[in-house]
């Protein structure tokens, strides 16, 4: 299955996720993707940038090859007109629409997985549209009833048990029935995309120490503990719930994944050990899909200055993980 | 006043802080440092050990100097047998008692730092006394009114705004006088302790993406903002709130500190990126303290293997900010 192109959503117009794929379109011998968006504001971001590249319209279900300094578009165009650095709510609906065409090439086949570049979510609820992130909108579009958030750098894989929600709601929202279904995802999918046949996931606390035996809070033992003996009980390679400031140490040993149970346990570490090549993949997806890790940076648009390193990672992932399914 | 010996508590006998202070004095040229603890309990330690060293009992007043393998030890005994691997509540006092010589001799002039190795919170607490770690129990011991606990590796030092305690307590204790108190301590610790002039703090948002505008959570801008702004009109150079995933980074810039909101926001990364030599140290408190960054490893105890980096970094420490107090 590694004939079919990636098929990448630029994202808002306004940030770097066009200048991210004028830039590796500029620096590759063909890279396998298409883009869905607008020609003629990739073209205007093109020459913005003197990228000295070719942006050529396809047809979804008929790519071709791309030469080298060739960008393949399939164009959806913006009603409204594109300003670097200023987002515009009009353009969000078409944006949407974009990227729900692209969910539906990868499903219909035509494209082997999906890479998205950022969007705000500020400026789609501005528009009226209610949203909460890519993440949810992929989960909605394709009926998948738990997406897994999981950050990759290099061999370091940390997925999130909790994703975008308050500290203080945390605690309650991870519960048992929560917890096992987010390590059945994260299990299957390192098994059947990452092909790690006995994925050895390492399992956070919630509570500082793990709760320290009880000390310092009571979910580790009443919820976490639970679940892992229950999955080791049906043959998975579980350990845990460790202190999450020793998780992520090589005094640990191997892991394939760490999961911790929210954001900012799991993300600072990754996004420090990855900085600059880090990739976000949504696992429990009937489609493969991967982003950046990082936003829209607004200020950066149009101006040359945007690091491509993650959107690159992202690119070249998707097509590993593409390659294997 | 660099002429002060450092003092170092061995911590629970049974684990592995009397190997640690064994392999120091084997490995050193006469470090300045006395421990206080039991000197047969150590001169076994350093036997089972093969170490090849001399412990040496001395007066706290008289410290003397250390030869080349030499252990000077303030001896305290203990009232029960020590067994490597098997801590004992019947010598938690006797712990506790030398520890608390220890800081009496810092505050008297004897010592110029405490370097505190690990001992068993659990094992205190068993033996009917009270505990809740080292941190507060020299707070109490000091008078001082709210320590702050940082942990430095190399140059990355991250301070913490709350610390033991369960995360579903959080949010709660982040008030705007705890967060405003912290600010001001580490503020005037890396002036006068770490001899940064007109330091710059990042502080971390509480929740994913700092609230991401009051979408995830209020706090960073009911509680963080108005502190932050408060405190940078007196003059402090602040930066925040920032989301924890990015400000760890090398893409936010110049810090001297980065003040997270609780434990384990601040501390897997720190960990991660200082692995085998992160120092704990203790702001706010009239002495100067320094600690490693690990546990009493009792399964470690007595075999050689305990991993010295963080000790030997904790008491260069130690000394680096004694010679400036």
């Amino acid at each position: 299955m590694t004939n079919r192109p990636l098929v990448v959503t630029a994202g808002d117009p306004a940030g770097i996720g066009p200048d991210l794929c004028v830039a590796v379109a500029a620096g590759s011998q063909g890279a396998d993707f298409v883009v869905v968006s607008d020609v003629d504001m990739l073209t205007a971001r093109a020459d913005r940038l003197g990228a000295g590249i070719t942006v050529t319209p396809v047809d979804a279900d008929k790519p071709g090859r791309a030469s080298p300094g060739e960008l393949r578009v399939v164009h959806r165009p913006f009603p409204a007109p594109v300003d670097c650095g200023k987002p515009n709510p009009a353009n969000a609906r078409a944006l949407l629409d974009g990227l729900r065409a692209a969910v539906d090439g990868c499903r219909g086949g035509l494209f082997g997985a999906l890479v998205t570049a950022p969007l705000s979510k500020q400026t789609v609820i501005e528009a009226g549209i209610p949203f909460t992130g890519h993440t949810e909108f992929l989960a909605a579009a394709t009926g998948a009833a738990l997406p897994v958030m999981m950050l990759v750098a290099g061999e370091m894989r940390v997925a999130l048990a909790t994703t975008h929600l308050p500290l203080r709601h945390v605690p309650d929202a991870l519960t048992i029935d929560r917890l096992r279904r987010v390590i059945a995802i994260l299990h299957s999918d390192l098994r059947t995309r990452f092909a790690i046949e006995d994925p050895c996931i390492l399992v956070c606390g919630l509570n500082p120490h793990a709760g320290e035996g009880g000390h310092l809070g009571r979910e580790d033992i009443d919820t976490i503990v639970p679940v892992i003996e229950e999955m080791r009980a049906a043959g998975m390679n579980l350990r845990g719930p460790l202190p999450a400031d020793t998780a992520f140490t090589p005094g640990t040993g191997h892991r394939d994944a760490v999961l911790a149970m929210y954001h900012d346990q799991g993300l600072p570490v990754l996004k420090y050990a990855g900085f600059g090549h880090a990739v976000n993949v949504t696992l429990g997806l009937p489609i493969i899909r991967t982003s950046v890790d990082h936003g829209t940076a607004f200020d950066l648009a149009g101006t040359g200055k945007a690091d491509v390193g993650s959107f690159v990672a992202a690119l070249e992932l998707a097509s590993t993980l593409a390659t294997r399914s």
